[in-house]
């Protein structure tokens, strides 16, 4: 048992934190903080929470959170920059979910977030929290990096690709789709049912934060630069992801789907399909699962890889836990073993 | 640890019940019956449950039903009549998730659902299973029949008014929405997309099949016959009932929140909110909770209810599950600890 | 031809004027206002205006708008209460979509709105623009106060009950349900889609402001006081309005039916549908009609009507446009003549 | 004045041809069959019709349909290739909306629709209805095909990049995504409301029938044999079309915004929207419309096209209007002036 934190609980990944960690076996949830919110009950403002969590919003306090054995930041980006390192200083480990410590490199970092980066040795010391490529870093890490929604479907998906180089590095595109929700709760005309629902728009074509995020992370696995085209969309939902991904076979590939199958044999969040599946975005609401398909439409050279998560808990939450887990020597799956709401 | 089986698993309350019972600690899932869909496993009509049920679809057999301690019927009227007694029979107990036994009055039963009902003494014997009036009876019971949604959250919403006699109970109005997944996943023309969403409707304002099953419930707990308006909804969303219910005070009423409250303070899955809430369906999505919530608009002597459940928990499968946990003695909330998917 | 401006014409009645006008072959738009988007194009905010409107928003101007014949107001309550008087004393015709002209007693519009009345007047002189009860005033109103929602869904689901003494006028309930867009284009968490979709909620409860704009309708026509129970609910869609609406009738009633299909034979925008249908809010999106259907469940002596509009066009601008119409003689259907969008 | 007949107008694009033709100025609907549905009102099937549309489905009457100057098919393909030749024979022009005379190479038409084609003369005779490419020679034709949804909003995406030889044409991307109505009205378990929405899907990866539709379309004002991989989503919406199209850059290009404005200048549906824009599908909903957006994501050599229709209306109904305003000498735009209903 474990006493657990989270900073900035109001969004929709505090919240999802929250449904995962009450029935989780061996969290005790402690402190949740939000300034705007100070003394509501958590389970005012969500009311899916009566009866199983029994927290008030409390203002962030540094020795309150420090004697957590855990603290997520479910926080915008240059919160968790400014307390993160203190709290690890004194021995609370931390999970980022927001994007502070994603980027490697804090010029790029800057470039993107429009803000200097002032925690430059928290950083340096900070791993990726992807379990399928750095689990053993993650077992002893002090700060973790949760992933990005986009960039975990569309890493998981490129990975095995990438890993046996086995297409054109240079120009991989990834036309990605999210619900809603991925824009958070803020009270933005955009997200509005009405401005949102029974419509399908991309967005961010010239550039959204979490491409150098997934540039990053597949040139890690690659071991050089590689190229990405990046077009995220708005799907009229309210969660879910769905990567579409494209990459040109570099030569006459061999069983792609047994080299997929492979890769995630020991992965309990991967589940490659069986050949012919199209993956729906449903089929992992409110689970931590990545599924994913892999097709060569007309035999041809172009790989064509679909893959989905739940932007909410693969894509956030759930893999946060999953990184707990991970840390804390507990069962890998614990609290995670949920089935999609499905229909 | 009992042995389950499940009669009927492919529409939407057998997919809920695996879903449930996959996670349950006390239950091993033995069979799972469905004409149609032999041999097929149940992961790949509903993917949501890769790895976590691993079963196939078997032509309904009796001899390996009735080797379960519990069998669940997910079937339309007239399938449970028929195999249910039987294996009561044969020491099996089963919980009915139709319609086969909600009725007492056989007479009309038939004239509802047209159609003659042949196993009289089982539906003599049969257990209404709405655990906030029956409970103890369910308790010992060979053959409980599970309450229809809309019964379900009407029911627990006039219940206190009526248990203390405090609205005419000759004026009952209940004006009831339901997500599509109540009108179950066959290929129905007016439940597609295209014809559902972004649309509302009433129908079966001349006579629903829940009519008679509600005022039978609420002329059980009132000791005299009711007379109830009932109008059925169907609203552009998957899962959920909203009930808004209206009655007549016969005399200025005490507290009627308080009333409430007390009435359901020990039950688990009743949760009454403060007063001035109004209870979304959303906050019991996937979870067997009934929320409900207590008006007198502008101080009138009109009381307004208001009740929400999932209709395929509390309103099918939860349920189903909550009256097996009573039936074997297990803690009544065991694999029913689940928090409500917000957003 | 006439010259008509808009006032406020951001939200989404705003638009929906600009979408009906456009097409209008008596009508040209000589201005739009708006303070917060001075300079902006029409066309910009909402693309779908592209082709059809080359205007941009101005600052409202009391002499550019008394150059017109005709001034719809689209704004927040208080704003024609200003502006309107002065307009019609310089000769220009005024049509308010708000609700500043509603209510004829200004302390009751007064307590609702939270806002003292300044113009008395105006108020007195106001027009109520339900052209299927006001049509001849309307014809030469200066001032027409364009009706709310659902007071538009409900008046015309209950007046000929009303208007032939056929229920009882004390105890009428209204549950009434709306899209989203009801709630307007306002930046508010609750309508997000991650909030409104896939939920159903009651709201207001205990008073909302169209509650006595019903009451005063339904009591012009009924000639006394009479009692009401409206309760509001939000529909996950972004355009419609479902009134259900029950009443207990007073003595064996005649051919209802009959009664609704004369009442409405000469009204081109109300249309009594068959006996045994159920008016779907779709078969009227983007339409001007009101849908109506007449119930006797079970043949007891309460009566179910069924309402259906488009909020934003027979409950707002196509209402408006229609009250243009007759303002100015032109064909009551002119600019009208919409099919609904289906599916 | 001409006279219109409909055969098939049961399904979604048979009530938006009713939709758009009921109110165009030069067209008497004359005749609408249905086999099925023979003797029943159209207004009963659709209620958006009642009071505009007073036509009975009758059953197909080749004299019938020969006495009208156009007859539309909106009927699945093998129903226009039998009757077809023979209304054409009898002076009766006809357009298609159906696939039976979009491919010319009639051998590549039976392996993709499973069937033989049995009209070569009349698919040798047939234009294909785009008319931003094809106008000259739709006018004078007896036959027009009119293009699939998905190969409309692709082949304008890409036209100008093509006709100008800026891509490589041997790896075309078109990654689509469309609203269920693209799946027609069959009463199909896949695009139920509890099956398609809060959802997000591929499909057809393997070989969807609009490929080599497009690809004939592409290699037709590319003169040479494109390559395309073509990857079609399932949206959790009624209407609307959404393509993402890429293609790499042969040599630095010049002003691609420019380009595609001065290709589009003239034609009176296709929206070329400024520099930065994003293409909302509902911009165009109801509306005969094709709104483009041109990206160079960071400057490198992909291009990005963003393209979306409503598929019912330019990808359907309202292209074949458009093509039948062309063949019969009325404006282009005549019954196609509208407005997107937004929101």
């Amino acid at each position: 048992m474990i006493k657990v934190g989270i900073v900035g609980g109001t969004g929709y990944t505090g919240v999802e934190l929250l449904r995962l960690l009450a029935l989780h076996p061996q969290v005790e949830l402690a402190v949740i903080t939000s300034r705007s919110e100070e003394g509501v009950h958590v389970a005012q403002m969500y009311p899916n929470l009566r009866g199983h969590v029994d927290l008030k919003f409390t203002v962030p306090d540094l020795d309150q959170l420090a004697s957590c054995d855990l603290v997520f930041f479910a926080t915008p980006h240059g919160v968790a920059m400014d307390m993160a390192p203190k709290l690890i200083e004194k021995g609370t480990r931390v999970v980022d979910l927001g994007a502070d410590y994603r980027i490697k490199d804090l010029e790029l970092w800057s470039r993107w977030y429009n803000m200097e980066h002032t925690a430059a040795e928290a950083a340096a010391e900070a791993v990726y929290g992807l379990p399928e490529v750095y689990r053993e870093q993650i077992r002893d890490a002090r700060l973790v990096a949760n992933p990005g929604c986009y960039p975990t479907a569309t890493q998981l998906g490129f990975l095995p690709l990438l890993e046996n180089d086995l297409i054109d590095a240079d120009r991989l595109i990834a036309d990605c789709k999210s619900g809603v929700s991925g824009a958070g709760r803020g009270a933005n005309v955009g997200t509005l049912l009405c401005e949102a629902s029974e419509s399908f728009k991309a967005y961010g074509v010239y550039g959204h934060r979490h491409l150098p995020e997934i540039k990053q992370g597949l040139t890690d696995v690659y071991g050089k630069q590689v190229g990405l085209t990046f077009v995220p969309h708005l799907t009229p939902m309210i969660r879910g992801i769905h990567s579409t991904l494209y990459g040109v076979l570099k030569a006459p590939a061999g069983d792609l789907q047994a080299l997929f199958e492979e890769r995630y044999a020991d992965e309990p969040f991967v589940d490659v399909m069986p050949a012919g599946s199209f993956p729906e975005t449903r089929s992992v609401k409110g689970a931590n699962t990545c599924r994913i398909a892999i097709y060569r439409p007309q035999d041809e050279d172009t790989v064509v890889v679909l893959s989905v998560i739940d932007n909410l808990v693969k894509g956030a939450a759930g893999q946060a836990v999953q990184n707990m887990n991970i840390m804390f020597g507990f069962e890998e799956t614990a609290g995670l073993q949920i089935v999609g709401l499905m229909p």
